[in-house]
């Protein structure tokens, strides 16, 4: 049974993405620093638990920092993991900017870590979280995986995501052998059917589903929207939102190609996304019927930074991964709202 | 009087800027890893021996490596440095390409390290070695500092100098007190005019005037020239040779600078060289006249990656630091063959 190293297993991401590699039978060594986890009084994080119980497999957790060099050689040396799927890193926006320094210590510094000890253990294949900020403001829709990166990156985290890509692509033309995926996640949403795991951010959240969840469990009054005079269907601004358990098959999609295809090598990038844009109205509404709950919202001035439109073309990941999402924006809205209203505090929540 | 931390001293740049530094009357405490720096048997280096006998100062040394955070915060700790000039990194090109992953490490990582220390102790100046190579494939000549810069980057290396200046520009918009200078560094040739100390590479060279002298010194028997048939005067490639000891002088103006003017703040980058191209024929043949030896040279092929013109605009330089170059060709040529005529070994040469 291949066994895959899964970073930032804990977080948001990484637990949806261990419950796709559990599922897929792989068996997973999961590690994460907790500093964005809940972290519970036992050994293994809350979200963790969960995702043994939602796929009844049990999995291999450490509590490490990937900054920690001596910490993730003592892993490859017990595990020997045939593939990494890195998913954990620094993510919140508006922190970055604020202070940059600690994310591209983490950000890159975890990377290269990792590439270091692959390179020891002689381990070939890496799958890497980036993100569609890559793409900074889009010059064209639906964006390709042609389009220009790196160019109008707003923000620290986004170049760490930058950054990275162009040092797993150094590191693919200098090792023939290596196989390394980056993944431009587009907006993430949704939670695992079970309601049993989700997102659970510890700070004010900052993304739009967080935020409209907030508010329809009381913990925020309203939403404010800013500008409804775009150029989209209903002048609000569209976003390419997807379910994270889409976005976690897609995540694990790789690993099958890379055990089918010896010739499968070199650096690749592929969007995950829906291939549409939703627009924040459009979102209010759905969510509001799935959940019952009413979205109090204000409309306000544009700020100036946001494109009206921006979605993938995700036409390479269907043909390269055999991967295409399956799940509406309603199962998006149905399963966020099933895991905050069972989970109003997150991990926090009792039981 | 002012003291300054600089990184790298013992390297070609490094000990010419430090000479440049003890020149203006800064302190200077220099460190280095040693790894690129011919070390002596002695606890200073064979340049910064000479360093101290060039200027007939003292400064205090180092050996240290600036991924030992630990060691960065006691030097901090102890000299309390009110500037850093930050020389140290990996740069030989080709290696880059090769192994890409110490490049990442090492000078991200040392960038990193001491933005960070430099926060700990609320230190505010730097003064960061950049290169001319974030320009990448020239759009226009001269080039100036507007050129889009990070677009063509052709090495893991010219990566590393860019990502590098978008840390520090990163870190100057989340800090309104801190001043980071970037210098971007066209093709520094020529030594000290004593003769004692100049560029030593440890391995063969890439550059293009320490070929020329170890030919001179019949190390090599010739020089392969890719192509005469460029769009320039005499149809062989022109690119923007400084000598180092300008280059020396253009790296600690930025602190005169930031000491006589309380507002200049937060990023600037500033080109450093001649102004102008100079041609391989120009060079081989100024070369020649300064050092009395024939050059033999024969003419291939184009290698394809080369672009037949490559020159700064140095205009800014002027302008904000009171910069300019003042030695010219003949000076480089003869100031290089008076360092290697001496020294035929670098510092491994006696005395």
């Amino acid at each position: 049974m291949t066994t895959v190293l899964i970073t930032g297993a804990a977080g948001y991401i990484g637990s949806h993405v261990t419950v796709a590699a559990l599922d897929a039978g792989y068996n997973v060594v999961a590690v994460d620093n907790c500093v964005n986890a809940s972290p519970g009084d036992e050994t293994i994080p809350p979200s963790l638990q969960r995702v043994q119980e939602i796929t009844g497999k049990t999995l291999s957790f450490y509590k490490i920092d990937l900054l920690d060099k001596e910490s993730v050689r003592a892993i490859f040396s017990k595990y020997n993991p045939e593939c990494i799927i890195h998913t954990a890193a620094l993510k919140n926006m508006a922190e970055s900017v604020k202070n940059p320094l600690p994310y591209y210590r983490n950000n890159i510094g975890s990377l290269l870590t990792i590439l270091e000890i692959m390179k020891e253990f002689n381990v070939k294949k890496i799958v890497f979280s980036s993100s569609a900020l890559v793409y900074g403001t889009p010059e064209y829709n639906p964006i390709d995986e042609r389009h220009p990166v790196g160019k109008t990156c707003t923000n620290p985290y986004a170049k760490t995501k930058y950054f990275c890509e162009e040092i797993l692509k150094d590191a693919c033309a200098a090792d023939k052998d290596l196989t390394a995926v980056a993944l431009r996640y587009f907006s993430p949403v949704g939670a695992h059917e079970s309601g049993r795991i989700g997102e659970d951010p510890l700070g004010p959240p900052s993304q739009l589903m967080a935020i409209i969840c907030q508010i329809a469990v009381g913990r925020r009054p309203q939403l404010a929207i800013f500008g409804n005079d775009f150029n989209t269907a209903d002048g609000t601004v569209e976003r390419d939102y997807i379910h994270v358990m889409d976005l976690a098959k897609g995540s694990v999609a790789p690993l099958n190609k890379m055990n089918e295809d010896p010739n499968y090598k070199g650096f690749k990038a592929y969007n995950l996304g829906m291939g549409k844009g939703y627009s924040v109205l459009q979102l209010i509404k759905a969510f509001s019927k799935e959940s019952g709950k009413k979205i109090p919202y204000t409309i306000g001035e544009r700020r100036g930074i946001d494109v009206a439109q921006l979605f993938a073309h995700i036409g390479l990941a269907e043909k390269d991964l055999g991967w295409k999402p399956r799940q509406t924006l309603e199962d998006m809205c149905r399963d966020t709202w099933r895991w905050q209203s069972n989970n109003p505090q997150g991990y926090r929540t009792s039981k």
